[in-house]
């Protein structure tokens, strides 16, 4: 008999997680994904406001893996499947399985308005958060340039969709750049007279937590500079403006440097899978999974993290979070070897160990269940969650040299604008 | 009277020195440059080959000149000069100059093959680095999936044009990633089985040094896995090959990834200002300038660093070294405040302290004068230096961090493919 074949496709949390898991197990593992790195996407925003490099938060896959004998490492970009034939079709060939798993992830997504990409990039890949960076930094030198008062002011306005963790985070560490990082470092502008903006379509930030943790961010974020709009619908995004309603109110917001955090589009191998399977995808995208995340017919295809939509144990579908993706990984990766070994499979159930977000340099919300955080102790929670994370990838000491860096100088040593040529600076 | 006006064109060792050395003097410094950023250059191919990260050996300029109260800094690009008038011609607009310094460096150049640019990044930029980066990385990724030999020894062959300190640095730290770095990462490919060939026109790697130096650091290239072969010239370059000719004999090489350290060019802005005061620009562009760096007829415009021509110390021009252009930058800063208060100028003499390349992780040629070092001490010559150097930024700490990490770990942790999609990888 030769050897089960595991194909993972995807090496986010839920994917790297799976691989890991199935360490010990007889089978052959086989890791696909169209980058040499995994993410940790959780920090994304840190590169984006220059506080942090790409590579602190990046590591290759193969090094996660180099050890793992019984794991290969495939990059490449999957295309489609043939469930019959158990075959995940790569852009240069074809690779067989026997279990497969698919943790392919989201992006962000234009609410049907594609064209507003160009104008308001997201924040999912490296690629995003450079570009993110080039904006916010070229935004300032640009304003610096300026000579007409309007245009200036448009420059120095900064304007972020979106109030759920990732728009959060980012509005927070644009008000810790304007505020602290570049304070000295103008001679023409005052950097701290940038106008910063968090708009929500929801009647308060962090919708997903409670109304008390929602209160104390928008108060932190306050402290930063940044001014929170709720219930605030973008209608249009242009190169230089956002236009919002309020209610019966209609708004053209001047500004350059437009940033978006808003909604989340599955991978299109969701749909795919769906079609395929007769399961179900949701507005988003996501694949509903069975409760032992396979797919309808199909009890050796799992979809995992942020591709699945898994309802079963609070009745609405578990958050987009690494944790959930990692705790499903580990799940199905049990799962496999309990088949193999003819043993009976478990339950999954997931175990939330809460949920926390920063806002600027020493200040987050924590809701950890049993105990409910805000400011700066919420703050050092997240450190420490962050760095225990961490520590599983040989980052750690780098990044928190970084951190420590940054904390006590309050500086952001990797503001690089890097890239393609800056906009077009005519006002 | 109002103050005196120094515009200096380029942040590069140069221009900022320069304007550093005025931080005293009682004038208003304009620093100008594209990028908002200064680059330890000599450290670029450690980014190229994943062993640093962009941001360790950048400093945001404004950063550096932040409490330097009499300095500002502007981001534009300088499209040409009124010398009559006094004008340097930003993109948008005007700054005028009492004294100006231009210090804009070079380019790499092709020999009047600038199509071969495309299939052979040169090294001078950020965005050189990581596009060299993501090729190295990418050739072992594309290797691992091919399965026809003739393509997959394509992809394992390297081929770095020309044997100056750039050349040699950059064909030692691919051979420390082919036979360290990656040595457990792949399952299909061994990446200690890649070739790599230094391709030089003259009869010996870095032919500015005493021959000895040039034989040590060719046998720690061969240690590395790396075939020097000199007298050898480029002929023609392709997406899947190098020509090249050996006295009669010309040979196709077929290779993916082909990295060029050949010939350098200056700024156009060097011809432009020849053009205008009837200084002599060489064959790669610089100007040649007057024992004080000035221009025939303008003393009180300067050139410096690698767009200068300075030939008055030994006979032959300086080479375009970072210490080079750091004396000369401290020349003219010293020129103008004695030119202020009406003292008399030095004369420029240049302090050669010596010069040295790495060669894999623990291994360099170092000419000091009076005492020519290779092996282990040149490399711990090279560390202290460039320690030494990096401790007026704030990167020493991570730069050291990293190091000691790659050292210890034989890791390179930023070697991310990132930019635009990889090649196509079809044979």
């Amino acid at each position: 008999m030769s050897t089960h074949r595991v194909v993972i496709v995807g090496g986010g949390f839920g994917g790297l997680y799976t691989a890991q898991a199935l360490r010990k197990a007889p089978v052959e593992v086989t890791l696909i994904d169209r980058r040499n790195f995994h993410l940790f996407q959780p920090l994304l925003y840190q590169v984006a406001t220059g506080g942090l490099s790409p590579a602190n938060i990046a590591s290759p896959l193969r090094a996660l893996l180099s050890r793992q004998r019984n794991a290969r490492v495939l990059m490449g970009e999957v295309v489609g499947f043939d469930l019959d034939r158990r075959e995940v079709h790569v852009a240069d060939g074809v690779v067989v399985y026997d279990s497969l798993i698919v943790a392919a992830g989201a992006r962000h997504h234009y609410f049907n308005h594609p064209e507003w990409e160009q104008y308001a990039p997201g924040l999912k890949t490296v690629e995003d958060a450079t570009e993110m960076r080039r904006r916010i930094l070229y935004a300032f030198e640009a304003a610096e340039l300026s000579s007409d008062p309007k245009a200036r002011e448009a420059w120095l306005t900064f304007v972020v969709v979106g109030a759920g963790p990732t728009g959060v985070e980012l509005a927070g560490a644009v008000g810790e750049v304007a505020h602290r990082t570049l304070r000295n470092d103008f001679r023409a502008i005052r950097p701290a007279s940038a106008r910063i903006m968090l708009l929500e379509g929801a009647d308060r930030v962090l919708g997903a937590y409670v109304p008390s943790l929602s209160q104390k961010a928008a108060e932190s974020l306050a402290r930063l500079g940044v001014t929170v709009r709720t219930g605030t619908i973008v209608t249009d995004v242009t190169a230089d403006s956002v236009t919002v309603r309020h209610g019966d109110q209609s708004e053209v917001i001047p500004t350059r440097t437009i940033l978006w955090a808003a909604g989340v589009d599955a991978s299109p191998l969701g749909r795919m899978l769906a079609t395929a399977t007769g399961a179900e995808a949701d507005r988003s995208g996501r694949v509903v999974v069975l409760p032992d995340m396979s797919l309808p017919g199909r009890p050796e295809v799992f979809v995992i993290g942020d591709l699945a939509s898994y309802g079963y144990q609070t009745g609405k579908p578990l958050p987009g979070l690494a944790p959930v993706a990692m705790q499903q990984g580990q799940y199905v990766a049990d799962l496999i070897q309990r088949r193999l070994r003819g043993d009976a499979p478990r339950v999954f159930h997931y175990k939330d160990r809460g949920t926390m977000a920063t806002i600027g340099a020493a200040s987050a919300v924590a809701d950890l269940g049993w105990v409910k955080l805000s400011g700066y102790p919420a703050w050092l929670a997240w450190l420490l969650v962050h760095i225990l994370f961490l520590i599983e990838f040989e980052n750690r000491l780098l990044v928190m040299v970084q951190w420590g860096w940054n904390y006590f100088t309050r500086n952001r040593s990797a503001r690089l604008i890097t890239g393609k040529a800056p906009p077009d600076c005519s006002p």
